[in-house]
């Protein structure tokens, strides 16, 4: 083989490069990267045209990005390279809860609110009761479990997107679970939203011929002592973009039961169990 | 399969998702891209710290672009692909002289200077002379072909890296053959210098043991009616760096010797033939 790069030795001539005293995760993980860079050009036969188009495109989606806007992650998000790392990394027993996403509208330490309580602030949205109970693999309950919940509002947006149009704080609350492993508070039934598509990751969807819309989904990140975090959701059932999901969050064993229900003001029922896994 | 993404199935459900009226091409470009993304993801079981660090990297490279700068085009050289994009696309018959990279200091419209000239204007470093012919594939001269050349000061920058330091079109210019396809100009034995390495991507070079330093060369773009354009260098092959140039340029028919000689102020020659392939 030459010592110097050619089409036929591309991957092997950029791999032998690195040095001696490198890293050996950092290798193993640069070395794979070249190789299946490289296999995905030649299986193209990428144009320079394309090329230059890419370097444009990482370009645009590295620039928009800022405090409020990660484009990075919403690109990995809509190429299933979230999910697939999150999959990866979370492997769980049958019947443990799953994980999925954890989006971009998480805000630590939202109130610690009392078992039961209502986390949507400006009433607006059709009232929801979420319960059940938070188990371990052999289906005992879990005591002192912390269940940290989010929701849109009925507009499609978090708080956090609407500073002064939302009250700080609205449909948001951590619970933690008493002797019975049980979790019950108040919210609204979520509604699907589109993730933001005026850049370049939303002309890429366009292209592609997808929609950027999320399914209604309800967060929780639910811990215990000795026990393996879930950062999940919850998802509404009847959804109409359920099956297509811009980011590929949604799991079988994800969808929730919305019911209708006719207790005072609350309109809907939503009965999910959370089962964690042992650290 | 599950409609929904699993682990298993993470490159058929992207993959999927795409529309059916989308461009053909876009379509195979990427499915593949999402199909060689997935399986490094996979065979390296890439942790969620690491694809933090991927987003963060990603996003830094795209910052620090600019006017001057194009740090996602330094990524893509220093992992190979630039050659390899260029390359596939320019698979040239034996004798023909190969590509190599553009580099970012070309300059378009340099001035057109009489055959035999000097394009040194500071009169600063080793004086060369560079000469030869440019030939079609039988052998035949090729009159009215143009080379347009540039090549790094003694110090390693060229003239658009320095303003007002060095004269504009030090190192620059455009020659055309006559009937003989001949070449002759003056300019200066070109040295070694570093790629820009204060960035992300001088970050990663350090962090795989590798310098970022090119070997000296000389630019020539090489056009003729009638004939496939050439974009390459040749190369000094003593150079410290030829066996690593960090942007893998160099391929073994582009080292060009370069003599001492002691011809009034010349102190080298360098003798190379330009083989162009039909278009």
């Amino acid at each position: 083989m030459s010592q110097f790069f050619t089409e036929a030795s591309s991957e092997q001539a950029v791999n032998a490069r690195m040095g001696v005293e490198v890293d050996a995760r950092l290798k193993t993980v640069m070395a794979s990267l070249v190789k299946h860079l490289h296999a995905f050009i030649k299986d193209v036969h990428l144009t320079q045209d394309e090329w230059e188009s890419a370097i444009e495109f990482l370009t645009r989606t590295g620039q928009i990005c800022g405090n409020e806007r990660q484009e990075f992650i919403l690109l990995s998000d809509t190429l299933g390279v979230s999910m697939l790392v999150d999959a990866i990394n979370h492997r769980r027993p049958d019947g443990a809860t799953e994980n999925t996403v954890l989006g971009p509208f998480h805000v630590a330490e939202s109130p610690q609110r009392e078992m039961g309580a209502c986390i949507t602030l400006d009433g607006k949205g059709e009232s929801c009761m979420f319960e059940g109970r938070v188990l371990d693999l052999q289906g005992n309950p879990v005591a002192g479990a912390r269940l940290d919940v989010w929701s849109d509002n009925p507009e499609g947006f978090y708080d956090v997107q609407q500073p002064g149009v939302q009250p700080k704080w609205n449909n948001r609350g951590i619970f933690t679970t008493g002797a019975d492993g049980a979790y019950r508070f108040v919210g609204i039934k979520p509604v699907s939203y589109p993730i933001p598509d005026d850049g370049p990751v939303g002309k890429m969807l366009a292209a592609l011929g997808r929609h950027p819309y999320r399914p209604a989904h309800m967060h929780f990140i639910v811990t215990a002592p000795g026990f393996e975090k879930i950062v999940t959701h919850t998802f509404v059932g009847d959804d109409a973009y359920l099956k297509s999901d811009a980011v590929f969050g949604v799991k079988e064993t994800l969808v929730a039961p919305f019911e209708r229900v006719n207790d005072g003001s609350t309109r809907w029922r939503s009965t999910f169990d959370f089962v964690l896994t042992p650290e």
